[in-house]
C-alpha cells in the first residue's frame, strides 16, 4: 500500500523521516509545498523541498531543523561586506543546491526533474515531489505593512506583522506525478505543518481535494498544548480562524477532509465528532521519536509497519 | 601626475599592488580586461577584475595569485555531488562577490558602478575600472577543438588545445571613465599580463590606442628567460607570432606603442632600437618585490616615487 505524505518544512520533514524509516521508503511519496519558494540573489530557493531533501538525505542540521549540518556562511559574509542583501541565511553548501537548481531550471528541466536528480545524488529512496512545477506565491496580508512576500514576512520581519489573511497567488497545476501518486494512494498523511501556508497551497491545486476525498486521510497536529512546535502558526490561528490556537482549530480547518487525527495527549478536547483521534507524544526530539510518531499515524491510517 | 595601469589577472594584479604602494593610491587608475568574463551557473564571473580587487584589498591568496585567502569550496562540493558543473573553482567567499555583482547588474547598475561599490567596501583606494561595461568574449581558435570560450580553453581544458588564433568577439566601447582616465594620464603602465588575451582586449577598444600614443607608455615583460611566470603565454607566442617566446617577442607585439620596457636581467636581447629598456628582477615573490619592480617601472616612466 503506497502512502502519500503532504509536507511543509521542518516539522513535516521530521515526521516524514520517521515514515520512511517505518516503511519501505519506495512506498512513500512526499508532496511538498512550493508556496514558500522565492528568487533570491538570482537563485531559486525552495525552503520546504530542501528541508525535506536534506532531512531524508541525512545531511540536515537536526537541532535547527533546516539547512545543512556544519554549514558555513562565507558567501553571505562577503555579500554583507559589500552591502548586498543578507537577510536570508544562505549557507555555503546550501548555495550549491540553489546554484545547481537554478542552472538546471534555466536549461529547461522541471523542478520535479531537478529534485529527482538531487534525491538520487543524496541517496534518498523515497520520492520527493514538488506539488507543482508552476510558481505559486504565498503572500501575507498584514494589518500594518500591506501585503508581504512570504519570506519577507517570515524571515526578514520575523513574522512580527500581524496577519490578516494568507493569499495564494498564481495558478499552479499539480504535476502528473503528484496526481498519479494521489490516484494510487490509499492513505494520505498530512504532516504537522502549518495548515495555512504549508498544506493549503497543496490542497488548493485543482483535483487534489477530490482525490483526497477518496483516500484515508490522517493528519498530525502541528499545535501542542496551544503552541506551535515551530513557526508562527499559534499566532496565525486566532487571526485567521477567530479562535484560540488548538489542535481542534487545526482539525476544524481541515474539516471533512480528515478521517483521523493524531494529537498530543491532553489536546483531545473540542475535536469534531466522528473524527478518529489518536493521542500520543507528538514532539519529535530524537530520530526514535520520529519513528514512533510515524508508526502511530500509520497505525491510525491502517497501514501495517 | 596620474597613472593608468592596464591589467589582466594574476601578474598584472601583483605589480599593480606594488604601484599603489609606491604612489598615493588615488593617483592610480587600473583599467582591467573583461574579455575573460563569463557567465557560469547563472553568475557573472570576472576573473581579472576580482583578482585585482582581492589583491588590492589585501584579501587575495598570495601564493595562488587568484581567489581569496583561506577560501573554502563547500558550495562547489555540493554542486559536484549533484553532478552539476564543477570545472571552474568557485570558492564560497568568491561566490558572495559573484552573487552580489549578478544581482546588482540585474538591478541595472553598470559593471563600473558595481566594481566601485566593491572597491569601496574593501577599502581599495585606487580606482579599479572595467575596460568596458559591454561584453567582450575572448575566444580561442584551436587546431583540434574548434573555437573555444576562453575559460573553457584555459581552465576546463588546462590550455592544452594548441592555439591558432585569439578572437575578440563583441563590439565593446570603452567607458567614459576609462577614456577620461586615459585623457588625464601622462603615463600608462602595461602590467606583465598576457598581451594577446589580457591587454589586446583593452587596446582593441575604439579610441584607446590613440590616447596611448599621446602618453608615455611603459610595459613590464610577462616573459622571463623564455618562460611565462604564470599562464599559457610562452606556448602562445610561437603559435601566434611565429617566433620563440621572449621579452623581445612581447615588445614586437606592442610595437610603436611602447616608449619603455622593463625586462628581466639577461632578456635585453633583440629588443627594438629606440625602445628605452630597464633590466631588473621581474619575478615578484614578496610584497617587497612588487614595490621594487613598481618603482623601477615608474622611474623609467619618469614618475617620482
Amino acid at each position: 500500500m503506497s502512502v502519500v505524505y503532504l509536507s511543509g518544512g521542518v516539522g513535516g520533514a521530521r515526521l516524514l523521516d520517521g515514515v520512511v524509516r517505518a516503511l519501505p521508503p519506495r512506498r512513500v511519496t512526499a508532496v511538498v509545498n512550493v508556496g514558500d519558494d522565492f528568487d533570491h540573489l538570482g537563485l531559486r530557493v525552495c525552503p520546504d523541498l530542501d528541508t525535506v531533501l536534506y532531512t531524508l538525505g541525512g545531511l540536515g542540521d537536526a537541532a535547527r531543523g533546516w539547512g545543512l549540518a556544519g554549514e558555513t556562511f562565507r558567501a553571505l559574509e562577503m555579500v554583507k561586506r559589500y552591502g548586498g542583501s543578507d537577510w536570508f541565511a544562505l549557507g555555503d553548501g546550501d548555495l550549491g543546491t540553489h546554484l545547481t537548481r537554478t542552472q538546471w531550471l534555466a536549461e529547461g528541466l522541471t523542478l520535479t526533474e531537478v529534485m529527482a536528480r538531487f534525491a538520487d545524488a543524496l541517496d534518498v529512496a523515497a520520492r520527493v515531489l514538488p506539488m507543482s512545477d508552476d510558481r505559486l506565491r504565498t503572500r501575507i496580508e498584514t494589518d500594518q505593512n500591506g501585503v508581504l512576500d512570504f519570506q519577507d514576512w517570515l524571515v526578514r520581519r520575523r513574522a512580527q506583522p500581524a496577519v490578516r489573511a494568507v493569499r495564494l497567488e498564481g495558478d499552479p497545476r499539480p504535476t502528473p506525478q503528484v496526481l498519479a501518486a494521489l490516484e494510487d494512494a490509499e492513505v494520505v498523511l498530512i504532516g504537522p505543518s502549518n495548515p495555512y501556508v504549508s498544506i493549503d497551497p497543496i490542497l488548493s491545486l485543482p483535483g487534489v481535494r477530490e482525490r483526497l476525498e477518496r483516500a484515508r486521510v490522517i493528519a498530525v497536529s502541528p499545535i501542542v498544548g496551544g503552541r506551535a512546535v515551530k513557526g508562527p502558526l499559534a499566532e496565525m490561528i486566532p487571526r485567521l480562524a477567530g479562535r484560540p490556537a488548538s489542535a481542534a482549530a487545526v482539525a476544524a480547518h481541515y474539516g471533512g477532509l480528515l478521517d483521523g487525527f493524531v494529537v498530543e495527549r491532553g489536546d483531545e478536547g473540542e475535536l469534531p465528532d466522528g473524527l478518529e483521534v489518536r493521542a500520543s507524544a507528538t514532539v519529535m526530539r530524537t530520530p526514535r521519536d520520529r519513528v514512533q510518531l510515524a508508526r502511530e499515524a500509520l497505525e491510525l491510517a491502517g497501514v501495517a509497519t
